[in-house]
């Protein structure tokens, strides 16, 4: 998401790509899709394209790979894509965002996914240029979370047919959201569990693990809460290119970010209670430990003071002389302890 | 509310129940209102409503039971439910929804019982769909808690057919909300209990409770603030299927989920200004063990150190001869330790 | 404010008191209102009012009671009030709202009053029904705050018999509103009394001072803020039956509980730097009592251990038998004590 | 700001002065501005005004002194201002508002003035009335701030006559603000000066110090926070009163008190960093005292213990009889002390 | 951005330069932009403007130095640029504005740079009014940020000369955005590598450090906050001198400054984590330390007692006669520490 000093000042419309990496091809897949059935097709060129211009099929070009300007390039001349959405698709730290232009609507957002291991989420930027007819879609590596969409368009050609490119959009940013809660159940999950370890044994690393959800929470937010604001502003754009009869699920991805969104606040909730149990439980631990030194040390202080009275060695100390001397001492030493005690048990210290 | 992975990408038309239990029967119950009677039946096909079909009387129908698909697919044919709503029906996490369709309104909210013990609060999905004429109302399970209405449409049969479909609907959501602030206060009641206790004796056990009730009170806000949200959209939508003789209600509703919202704001600050009270309290205490702790030590360590003094062997101690010496060191060490006192009691330590 | 079990799902037409105390009579007292003169009465049953319809005089009638439900039946027949304000009127719990209706606009809104013994403010419910030439309010118990408003009936009836009923329920708002103010303002004296008394001597009553005015501020923000709300929507509304002439005045009332709603969250700053002043001498204490067991602890353990060094009985310790060998333990030990007490000195610790 | 009891209820229309001091004279003073000269007066009763009414130049009155209610009500008369206008002048508390009436605005803010000896800031209530070619100021007591205006107006008269009250009124509201932002600049300045200090040495005074300054922020809030709302409105108002070519300075003044804002804003979180500061360096202090004390006790208890056990006087300890047990016992506890010194070291505890 | 106390009442038409420092001469620099060639030059009088007025090229003409008075009369009188804009610009502490007059627009923001050292940031105040053909740039001092946008100027001057002063404008605010964000980029990157070593070892200049970058923080959210606020000012305005086809190049502005604000939001949510795990660990460590005190102290005190109470000097002590008396005690002693430790096992205290 940062910002290098050498991008600082390019201009809106330079076909450069902005990203990290750029290993692998580029790789450019085609749905053809008509109201009885589906061609699916990979192409290399730009050229390819041409006959797809103006079909009266749906077209759905995905593109994985960010990296090739000179294919950017052809794209604005054949497609009739603005170069600066291009330039915005090649950023891949740009916020999520939408924007018309004269023939279509580009919308931008983050993928996220959940890695095998299932230890670490990764982030991609997933670009839509929405035109009459024609989706294009681009993100920088390869990913299957738009699976479910493909199979649904072979089952159910007709609807996409006749719904058009505006549904087929709604229906990839649909599974980008739900993977969005998707994860924020899963981030949540260790989250609630871990509140219940805590009210049986608060460790020292528990401090470290609440942290650390605590910085993943706060990075999903990073992505989710502008994808929210983008997602507001595409239906409240009222959109040429979004049909009416699509408006209403442009509303429910609305209604889902907002559940993302909500629960993102009410695991933050959450996380913070927890951190204020675990201090609590840390200072009740000072407490009593402070307690326990109070109680040993205010029951033999006075105690080893007196042993010390009668270990002086004063030619004169009457006491020292009498039979039961030391016996008495034992004596009142126990009283002086038992009194203690029981004062230590009315305070209620143990 | 979380999300399932075999439910991503799912097609917003797809009939397919998304809830966690599929126990028991589907039951349908029929209220026929008309001005002078009304007439109850359970239904068990859709078949039976085909008579109900743009008839002059009011009708509302129950269903108990969201996991028949193949039901739920003759409701699209029979009263022309669109598919998609129905889908939403058959998604018992959905955020509380309205939306608005050709011919009717959709409307869901969360639905929440006290149950017997009153140890736990149940939550149900409520989907409720306003047609002309025609109110179709869907839970996962059977409630009582609408008997009331039932009663009303009883007694008053004509003032629900004057006022119609969305007059019912707002009967209903009404008891929704009710609901809300009646479990709130029983909520907020123990946690008023709690206040008074605590300014008793704060034990080790309040903190627990505390965070219990923080929980419990959490947990309600995640289904009152979006019924809110919900509510506010209502009434700002303006939809033509609430009659203006009805809008005032609605406003109502309006004014009764605000009353919610402002209670668990309320509650949520009490618990807040709780767990300061306990925090004081715990330091107060450590403070009152380390405050005996140093009056104990500091009065004996001098005395100790002087009993030290005349215990050592050296051969020349010249006080160890003087014949009141034992006594005059006696003098002394009370001479300290009443300074000490006279010292603490000047700084109010105890 | 609390909901019970047995008024949920009430009807919003059914005329049921569902306050908590019924003791007394209704009392029900007119004032006809001419340019040159003004007549008071008290009447006893609605028939009394017949006359004074469509008089050309401004009429106010006040009923102090609200659980006469058969009297409340004769007031939708006889001023045409519907049926759902009265019961709107009926449950004392209901939050401050504003609605129009046919031939009036019915207001609510909460009225406090400082009791004698000036310890506890008593929360009222004030319902306010302004129609063509009449204003008819409700209260459930008779109330003296309105008395400047009578007195001013009766010196300058002109001005009301032209301003109309619309002003005679400002300045009845106003009053209301200016009580909030007085109230407020003998609150915050209390809590900047305690401020001034803190900074000399923070005793612990202190902590339960500050947590009482923090509920009673508290409690007064429940009832103020949401009248906030109402008043702001009264001025948004541009109602017909607040004449132009008269809108003035209605800012004036917005502008007024800006100002309680400003006081409230200004004490409430006070009252939480009050508790951090609390908390700050509270730990400054126990630093200090730390410090001082530390530098009897620190100076006297060497010292005792020196002299526990030469309380051993070993046959062979040459130290004993040395002639001044006392005297010169007796100058290390106050050379060790010195240095402490130096040390401590540049640090500063006391 | 607070409410008297016997001002409540008083009528919007009453001429009662309802502030604090009342002596002194009334003093007006009079500026006549023509395009080429201008005539500065002091008048002494209403009557003096009557030529000026209709003349073609601008007429700035200020009128020092609000208690003479004999002097509003002539004014009401021969400058047509509204009674309920004058009353608001004449209750010194009252939140900053601006308001339209027939032939004029009236806009009320609060004056502050850093004193001579800069200890305090006096805050007075400054009232305009802007009419035709006349502008009415009113305030309790002479101030000196508006004289770079009056040295402006002599040089410019020409600027003045031809962009009229309104433009002047705005010059006058512009220095209010800008002293606004030269007070919290003078406080902000021992804000950050306090900072600096801290870091060198945060003692006991320094919380007192903290505690003051959020004081006086705070209630510097109090007056700017309202006068934005109201700056704010003006500029929304649109009024006929503020000629087009006079409204990009009103724009300049919400300019300029949103920075007033930012900076209360910005120095109100200097503080609360101060506090946090403070606090750590107590906390930290307190850690120091308790590893010092711990330092001390941990070495020195089992070498006192140790002297102990060869201070017993049981007949048979065979160690006291070797011929260097002492000296060997000095080895043992100096080798104790070096190990425990040197765990200390390793965990750095000083 | 304080006020001088000589500042205060200054004319809004008074061209005083308001800044600190005046030093060296005034530089302006002249681009002249058409299709295809680009002429650069330096001037030195305003007289030299009067050939390019009316122009058909596009013409920058960059100003540095601020503080010739009558360079910017001279300004008002060939450019037509009204005085009250010049009095801004010769305001460096001026709040980020937008403001539009009859023939253009007025944008001015503040401008960062990192100095060379990397260890301060640099800021300027920049101001830009853009009319037809003509953007004019003032800046205090000679800034090389701009370089970028001077290199795409030569490269494309064709797209600069048709895209006009508005799309210059936006070319330039952007380099200062995007610097905003490559600066917080610089920051932030400080801030994550702290929480890392932190984790390692939290050292007391931890918190100086942390608090120094919150205040660095905190003072570049007071420049870009307002810029915020202007630049969405801007996109809202619809002004005139931006033409639509440069609309969604501010549009992106406002992506990139809210971007920003989201940066300076995150790291300041990292600080505060930041500043609890220190004091987590701070408070920890005072945990462990009086953990280690409580152990010493409550297994010795008790043993200590026990070898006092055998060192006494009482004639009858009968143990002290027993053969293995001495052992017995050894053997007690040894039994009493165990247990110690196994009970402080068992409460897991070490
Ligand atoms: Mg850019
Ligand atoms: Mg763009
Ligand atoms: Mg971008
Ligand atoms: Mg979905
Ligand atoms: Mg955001
Ligand atoms: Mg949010
Ligand atoms: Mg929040
Ligand atoms: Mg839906
Ligand atoms: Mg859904
Ligand atoms: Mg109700
Ligand atoms: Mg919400
Ligand atoms: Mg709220
Ligand atoms: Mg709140
Ligand atoms: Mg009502
Ligand atoms: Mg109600
Ligand atoms: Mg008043
Ligand atoms: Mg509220
Ligand atoms: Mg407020
Ligand atoms: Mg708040
Ligand atoms: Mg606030
Ligand atoms: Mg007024
Ligand atoms: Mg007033
Ligand atoms: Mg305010
Ligand atoms: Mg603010
Ligand atoms: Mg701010
Ligand atoms: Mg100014
Ligand atoms: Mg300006
Ligand atoms: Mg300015
Ligand atoms: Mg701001
Ligand atoms: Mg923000
Ligand atoms: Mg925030």
């Amino acid at each position: 998401m940062l910002k290098r000093k050498e991008d600082i000042g390019l201009s809106p419309y330079e076909l450069k790509f902005r990203g990290l990496h750029r290993s692998g091809d580029i790789r450019m897949t085609l749905f053809e899709i008509d109201f009885e059935k589906v061609n699916e097709s990979t192409i290399r060129s730009v050229e390819e394209l041409l006959p797809y211009k103006n079909s009266e099929t749906l077209i759905w070009l995905n593109i994985d790979g960010l990296h090739d300007e000179k294919l950017m390039g052809e794209l604005v001349g054949t497609l009739q894509i603005p170069a600066d959405i291009l330039s915005d698709v090649m950023e891949p730290g740009t916020r999520p965002q939408m924007e018309e232009f004269d023939n279509g609507l580009f919308v931008s957002i983050k993928m996220m996914e959940l890695n095998e291991g299932k230890n670490r989420v990764s982030v991609d930027n997933l670009s839509l240029v929405v035109m009459d007819n024609l989706l294009v879609t681009f993100q920088e590596e390869k990913s299957d979370l738009f699976n479910p969409v493909r199979e649904r368009i072979r089952k159910h050609s007709k609807r996409f047919r006749t719904l058009g490119a505006d549904y087929l959009a709604f229906a990839l940013l649909d599974v980008v959201i739900d993977n969005y809660i998707f994860i924020l159940g899963g981030l949540g999950e260790k989250i609630e569990n871990l509140e219940n370890e805590m009210i049986m044994d608060p460790g020292r690393e528990t401090l470290k693990i609440i942290n650390l959800l605590k910085r993943e929470l706060s990075n999903l937010g990073r992505y989710i809460r502008p994808a929210r604001e983008m997602i507001i502003g595409l239906v409240k754009s009222e959109s040429d290119f979004i049909a009416p009869v699509n408006e209403k699920h442009y509303k429910e991805l609305q209604d889902n970010i907002n559940q993302a969104v909500e629960l993102l606040d009410y695991y933050r909730e959450l996380l913070y209670d927890e951190l204020n149990i675990y201090h609590s439980s840390m200072s009740t631990r000072l407490s009593d430990i402070m307690a326990l030194l109070t109680i040993f040390s205010v029951i033999f202080i006075p105690l080893t003071f007196i042993v010390g009275v009668y270990g002086m060695n004063f030619d004169n100390i009457p006491e020292l002389h009498w039979r039961y001397g030391y016996f008495i001492v034992w004596g009142v030493m126990l009283l002086i302890a038992i009194g203690m005690l029981w004062y230590f048990k009315k305070r209620k210290w143990f």
